[in-house]
């Protein structure tokens, strides 16, 4: 995710700004740029790559700006280059801003805009938004804001200089955070707590929705239809490694806790009249129609997305999967051609395994789309089309919102294709989508729960081995609940279809053994049950994760429950990791592991 | 496997007959039979099913008869029935003969006694042996069968009376056991030492090709071409339950050592003029030059072997194969047609989710071969088609030869498939047959070396977490290495794919973790060393499952190596496994497991 940092004070506003992202790095970013008054005049620097680069850019500019924005930008529209770095600019190069979030309505209002004559130099939402607050900028630059947000929808957290209001900076945030840090003789706006550290520790977290207007001696914030609000300032005791983690004591738990909105960011803006939305990309069902079988490629956690891909295509666009390991795939001189429409998928684009497994499929004809986070990415070049997760940087080892952002994005695709394929009614297709889109809400519900599966680990993290069982969907979501506690844990866990527990791994359970069992799906449930009476027969302790629901029915043989909200079954499935994941987070923080830099392991597998 | 018994002495031949197949019951049988002279004339009774069905059939038999033999079946060549049931007699009916094994050659010889003008009554490979007897009998019974058998090829043991010999049962074996009991006033002969211990202790162990003609006071034997041969009586000192395992300490062990038997006989009678011959199943080169897609599904080893079929299958006939977990296949609405061929595979052939999946594929269009090792089991049944394995009976729990004799089942339909699509030309046809029959006899050779891996076991039984890791066709069977291991000595094992190692599970690999890898496939040999590397720098032990060509290849990363003969790669996979079911046995037998009768676990999975 992106960062922000703005400065308005006595002193220089270049380092300050420069400091500023530098104390941002660790959250990842491919461009970087500020935006600062010279002279009164609108100055903007920005360059692709790393900050060393615009630090070059402006060393010899001199010392008397003092008020600007700054912003590192981790590419989620458009290619990470110069043009799509931040700042943006209105038409006449006057006022600029720096934005984390998504706006998802953004082809629409670009349209709109593009009618009134206005012309775009970027390809990114951002820009729109300078042009829109432009567009209602009469005398007050707050209300052009408040105005301009009024239009948009998605996330957002912006900050806005113009010339024609040269002592302020204006900031907004919606679903995306953004801080005020209130100094002496000075005031800032940031993102991340780390970015101030060295200015102040007295800060504001804006509400959703809230506008503050920053001045060098003043802070005035006011809500959406700019009545003033006020509140305390909040003093941050976190050193800069709690702080670079907003305060929580790991990125995993930080991350966890940032699914919904990176759920809600790479779904919402892809929905256009209640269906998925996929012009940006060059799908069109025309072409979805035509698809015969697809194989999808990936390692770890995301090949086990990518068998949920493969349980909801088959079952609703009734296009045959194959799912393939891609260090298998590629060795195997595999049978695919033209016929065979590949999907990649890769958090990082840049698992090694999973380009040599691209490229192979390419050689032989077939048209790939890959799956991937990292705007730009080897594999995100090489494919032939891409749909983004919009997970933001992803900075523990152990993936949590890459996975949930790419069953998002196999859900979206899936559904897509069902209804070009006529397998599904357009009926059908609005309520799943519809429902999708309750899944980040969802996902915030089970969060809220976590204090119960931090109970369960206090009793179980001294386990040896640990049995995660579950059919179809289940089954999938089984392996990848199984492989978060194992790699961040380092406890031998391992996952099971219900149906071959007993030809063989039953004989591992004895008294006590812990089993978790994923039965979240209404027509498999019974079925499951009786897998689940077969280890509880044998002594084993047994954790549900079922539905609202679906509780009563589980609770005779559960000796703990975990419930998700409810939805469509098939949907489901992405909040039911949610549990599975803090489990297992809690069981490495009970045993004292590293949990975000689990030993042996790496974030990106980059290496054969 | 079947079971015989013979008697000539002072005593009512019935009960004896009777009494002996009761001792051999535990082997398992689905029909069963005897003959003796009544008054000197050939007198049969036999019956499917249980064996008291046979004793009441004998109940009211007056107690004048002294010489006879007994059978049960476990049937291999046509359905479990009377007309099947041994002993099987001559056109005269005054020649009875009881087998056990295959006759590989029974086609051509059938073929060469019809155009003699001899009928068949049975769908037996038996019943030729009895008419190949008789055509060469003048008067000396022990001539006529040396002749007989100068015209097999396969394995037997076989038991001979005859009324115009009305004095002595005549006992020929090779490559399956025969047993000749030396009484008072009383010999015999049988398949195995239970059915005689009754009687007495003292055997002579018969060699093969070695004729034995056994009369009321004397044992006289002959080597093949009838020289008179001699040595010392055996004096048994097994109990009952030793001597159902043939001395063996566990039936594990003893259908270990089973594998070359099992795997020729499945083999080699469906092997002619170099090609395999599907006759038998009524499968021909057209038939199969039409299969455009596969699906393999089974359960537990089955679908490890089913693994192995696919990759093979890939790789040789270039038709895509899916294989699918029978318990997940049934309830996910598959998409399967007419399109598909579809291979079962199960060693009971009443593997209760394998039986639903073949019938949901059935009524889906699709057309069914089943790989079973049971004749006239539901699968069997209910398939198209059936390619019995010829294991025999498998008592142990874990399965081996079963296993085994599966993967000789889809190389044979693989490699016919290949040639049958164009994939292989007739001469690598002709080469992997040949390289084919040559299995059993490096199976001998691993098992040969059982030692080294008894050692390696006990260096290793207290482990906790044992990893296997293979890529390709290693993976397969390091998913069925650790499979063995973990059901039967309860260690937590499990297998990885070489590459996706480093996606999560490494973490679990510390100082000390035992890893087996299996790197017996010279193109991926190594990639799959690197993987080796990986988790012996991290402090694991490792040993290393190779072809004695690798050896040098893997000397420097390996702790401790287990070679097998060397083969074309391919096909070195099968004799791979072994290693690992001797590993598995001997860490149980170290940990004093119940090794036949592992906990929580059935033989044949009939239920969900």
């Amino acid at each position: 995710m992106c960062g922000i940092v703005g400065y308005i004070g006595d002193k220089n506003v270049i380092p300050v700004l420069i400091g500023g992202l530098q104390k941002l790095e660790y959250r990842g970013y491919d461009s970087a740029g500020i935006a600062y008054l010279d002279n009164g005049k609108m100055t903007i620097y920005k360059e692709k790559g790393k900050l060393a680069e615009l630090e070059k850019m402006v060393a010899d500019k001199c010392a008397e700006h003092t008020i600007g924005i700054g912003h590192t930008r981790w590419a989620t529209h458009g290619e990470p280059n110069q043009l799509n770095a931040h700042p943006h600019v209105n038409a006449a190069g006057d006022l600029a801003i720096v934005h984390n979030g998504i706006i998802e309505n953004y082809l629409q209002l670009r349209e709109w805009l593009t009618k009134k004559g206005i012309s775009f130099v970027s390809e990114t939402d951002t820009e729109i938004i300078a042009h829109l607050i432009n567009y209602y900028l009469v005398d007050d630059l707050k209300e052009a804001v408040a105005q301009a947000i009024s239009k948009l929808k998605g996330s957002y957290a912006i900050g806005v200089v113009c010339e024609r209001f040269p002592n302020e900076i204006v900031a907004v945030r919606k679903d995306s955070p953004l801080v005020v840090g209130v100094g002496k003789n000075e005031n800032l706006i940031a993102s991340d707590i780390p970015a101030l550290l060295e200015y102040t520790r007295n800060v504001y977290f804006l509400n959703n929705g809230e506008i503050a207007v920053v001045k060098q001696d003043s802070v005035c914030l006011y809500d959406e239809v700019l009545n003033p609000t006020s509140r305390e300032v909040f003093t941050v005791e976190w050193d800069v490694s709690q702080a670079e983690k907003a305060g929580y004591p790991h990125f995993m738990l930080k991350e966890i806790e940032e699914q919904p909105r990176a759920l809600a960011e790479t779904l919402n803006p892809r929905v256009k009249d209640g269906e998925i939305n996929f012009d940006e990309i060059g799908i069109d069902d025309a072409m979805l129609a035509g698809i015969k079988k697809i194989t999808v490629i990936a390692c770890g956690t995301a090949y086990h997305a990518s068998y949920v891909g493969k349980y909801i295509i088959e079952r609703f666009a009734r296009v045959p999967v194959e799912v393939e390991i891609a260090s298998e795939f590629r060795y195997k001189n595999p049978i695919i051609n033209q016929d065979n429409f590949v999907i990649v998928v890769s958090q990082s684009g840049e698992t090694a395994d999973t380009i040599a497994a691209l490229r192979e499929a390419k050689s032989k004809g077939a048209s790939v789309l890959a799956i991937a986070n990292v705007v730009g990415s080897t594999i995100a070049r090489e494919a032939d089309k891409v749909l983004y997760t919009r997970a933001g940087l992803e900075i523990a080892v152990a993936s949590t919102k890459a996975y949930t952002t790419q069953l998002m994005a196999l859900y979206m695709f899936a559904l897509k294709l069902a209804y070009a394929k006529g397998g599904i009614t357009q009926d059908e297709y609005h309520a799943y989508v519809a429902e999708l889109q309750k899944v980040p809400e969802n996902a915030e519900k089970v969060i809220q729960n976590k204090e119960l599966l931090q109970k369960f680990a206090y009793e179980h993290f001294t386990e040896h081995s640990v049995f995660y069982i579950g059919r179809g969907l289940d089954y999938a979501m089984a392996m990848e609940g199984s492989l978060k506690l194992k790699e961040i844990s380092y406890i031998h866990s391992e996952a099971y279809a219900g149906g071959e527990l007993k030809h063989g791994t039953i004989a591992l359970v004895e008294e006590g053994t812990l089993v978790v069992a994923v039965l979240t799906q209404g027509d498999l449930i019974e079925k499951a049950l009786s897998n689940v009476k077969e280890v509880t027969s044998r002594g084993a302790v047994v954790m549900v994760v079922t539905q609202e629901k679906y509780k009563d029915l589980v609770k005779d043989v559960a000796d703990k429950i975990v419930t998700i909200p409810d939805a469509i079954d098939f949907e489901a499935t992405i909040t039911s990791i949610i549990p599975m994941q803090i489990f297992a987070y809690y069981m490495s923080v009970q045993k004292g592991c590293d949990v975000d830099k689990p030993r042996n392991l790496a974030k990106s597998v980059t290496v054969e």
